[in-house]
């Protein structure tokens, strides 16, 4: 029998990020539309500067700024308006000394003109002839061409995360595709003889297959395209077949439960047989989520991932090593946790880590509160209660009621 | 001309709600793996318990509590085994005093039985008896029927924006689909002469067409279905005939630009003549954010919203209305903002809210700073630059440095 190499998590995070190291990250173009949430696999420049020319911020007169000093409503000064700019078009001409031309909010500055003074504080004295009651600085309700983003300047860093407004930024540089890191492909399978999926007629002794349908979820919020998912009765044979199929189409293959000490596992054995580096680490000082089988495959570029039957360790280990793993290789930016007063002690025994589920709550003293929710790692109601969790590390003891704590959102 | 009815972020809210009172949301049935970030429409309720029956937490011998009192290394207690529970499977027998079988981690307890002695603490004498040595209460290592969820219990509340363990609980319970509410579908409209998209050549006085992408993002992030974007010419027949037709199939109809006070604003007067209550709002009390109008048809069941033309203001307005009323009306639970210290003062006007964008750093002291991201607003590089916002209400004159400010992440 081997030995249980039983690993921190920072330790099984290490091994993982080394095996993977060689690989790297692929690629992917993918139109605008389609980029939301993907993470740049490289910096983006600005082929065009924004905006492309200097604009009016207002609807008003375009002046030369000289033209307006002293104006005040008891002595205006009188301008002719020689043209209307259009939106969209370069304005027909400039202006000389002593005109002026209406432009409209996002119109071209004229040549000529070095500010825009604003409608409401010129009147109309004729069609061609207004009043300007207020003097404007060069300068005044103009944003100048390249204010926002210079042509050739770095607007977006390899490994951001595209929100809305980063997708906003790229049309705005005129880029209709975007280059992001190719997200992983994900194949999950559950195992063991007492499974049956959620629609199927329950029978005594039969537990529903809640894994896959979690781990499936969980992958999908992190990006991930799942590949595939396989329910299989505890056989070696079976799961083996399916675990070296799966490797050839996925970066990560999961398999959830066979990890306990049962006499039916036959995860680690598998990993052990199909992963060219063996197991990395079987076993994690973590609770939950001990029964933990790491493995990677050097020619598939696989990882092979054995995770504990119990849905909510299940879905915390995922968490904690591949989201963690994606985040560190992508680049992308790390999810910010919530600061909060635990408002309970939480033991710990030293030598483990605790992944410690809590609830947010607002305090009366206006602060945030996490409240510890307890359970058994088995129950995967404990999970739907919490807002987020916290994690005490393998060399503390516990936390007391009134520490600071940071919540992970999940 | 129509008087400018300029309304705070929580007076617009309100005439939004009440508005779409009436309508009430639509529903749809999906299966679990489509499901993850939808809404419940409906509380579910366990068909069934979780477990379904008292399975043993260990590997180990099933007991009767009882015949291992007193039990110890020097003192051991011998017991018969009768077999072997085998998972998802009906034990064969029940035991009987003195009796034991063997059970896996998840196997069901035989009847007789009312506890597991964890297999360390056993050792095998023959084929048919074992040796035990540590005694075990009643119901030590089992978990019982319904420990996790009783049958007929509430198990998710309507309103519950379902995480992957919300998928996991359902699929717990035996649900292989379930009722959301239907995300709303949204029409997205940008009018200006001005503007190109993105793959177009660019041409003096042109501007690229920014709004469309990060609004449909925006959209898509809140988990609605783009129905269709448009690019319109200031054209007030072909912007009337195209929100008309929208109105047909989406719940909003989102345009941006052509809504300042320049002379081809048609926004709101389209509006007012396409929406059976005509205007609810023109003009918001906030920084960046005024040029916004709001109306509602009944009919149609719609809202029509003009967005300002500028990219964040356009992106910030939909979210502190459109996805605030979602929230609200679908029930699902709000966003968690991050508390954090205010680095420097923030000035605001009394009569308006404003809007701030901020940056999350972690202070020296360990502390999460909120750094004001300053710029005009319509600057599309500053929403990049921002992990949140915070909202100065209008009430208030402005923000001191070191004080506590709540931050919505974007």
């Amino acid at each position: 029998m081997k030995l249980l190499q039983v690993d921190t998590v920072a330790r099984a995070r290490e091994k993982l990020k080394k095996a993977v190291q060689g690989q790297g990250v692929k690629r992917r173009r993918v139109p605008l539309e389609e980029a939301l949430g993907g993470i740049l696999a490289e910096d983006v420049y600005a082929k065009e500067p924004v905006p492309g020319f200097d604009r009016s911020t207002v609807d008003g007169y375009a002046v030369r700024s000289a033209d307006t000093a002293g104006a005040s409503d008891s002595v205006p000064v009188f301008l002719r308006i020689t043209g209307e700019i259009e939106m969209g078009r370069v304005p027909e001409h400039g202006i000389c000394p002593g005109e002026c031309m209406y432009i409209p909010t996002g119109g071209m500055i004229p040549e000529g003109a070095d500010a825009v003074v604003m409608i409401e504080y010129c009147e109309l004295f004729s069609e061609t002839e207004t009043a300007v009651c207020h003097s404007v600085p060069a300068g005044g309700n103009i944003v100048h061409a390249g204010d926002d983003v210079q042509e050739g300047e770095k607007v977006l860093t390899k490994g951001t995360r595209l929100r809305p407004q980063e997708i906003g930024l790229l049309a705005a540089v005129g880029e209709e595709s975007v280059t992001i890191v190719k997200p992983w492909s994900v194949t999950i399978i559950a195992t063991g003889d007492e499974l049956i999926t959620p629609g199927d007629r329950m029978e005594p002794g039969k537990v529903r297959n809640i894994n896959n349908y979690g781990l499936e979820a969980i992958a999908r919020q992190m990006g991930f395209d799942v590949s595939g998912c396989f329910l299989l009765k505890d056989e070696r044979g079976l799961l083996e077949e399916t675990v070296r199929s799966a490797m050839r189409q996925s970066d990560i293959v999961a398999v959830s439960g066979g990890s306990s000490k049962g006499k039916k596992d036959e995860t680690a054995s598998v990993i052990g047989t199909l992963a060219s580096e063996g197991i990395l680490t079987q076993g994690l000082a973590l609770k939950p989520g001990k029964p933990t089988i790491l493995g990677y495959d050097v020619p598939t570029g696989t990882i092979l991932l054995g995770l504990p039957g119990h849905p909510s360790a299940a879905m915390i280990v995922f968490q904690l090593l591949i989201g963690w793993l994606w985040e560190d290789i992508s680049g992308g930016k790390k999810s910010w946790p919530v600061p909060a007063e635990l408002t309970v002690n939480v033991p710990a025994a030293p030598g483990r880590a605790v992944c410690q589920t809590v609830q947010l709550l607002r305090g009366e003293d206006g602060r945030t509160k996490a409240v510890p929710v307890f359970g058994r790692s088995g129950l995967i109601s404990i999970l739907t209660k919490a807002d987020g969790y916290i994690v005490i590390p393998e060399n503390q003891e516990g936390l007391k009621k009134g520490e600071m704590v940071e919540v992970f959102l999940i």
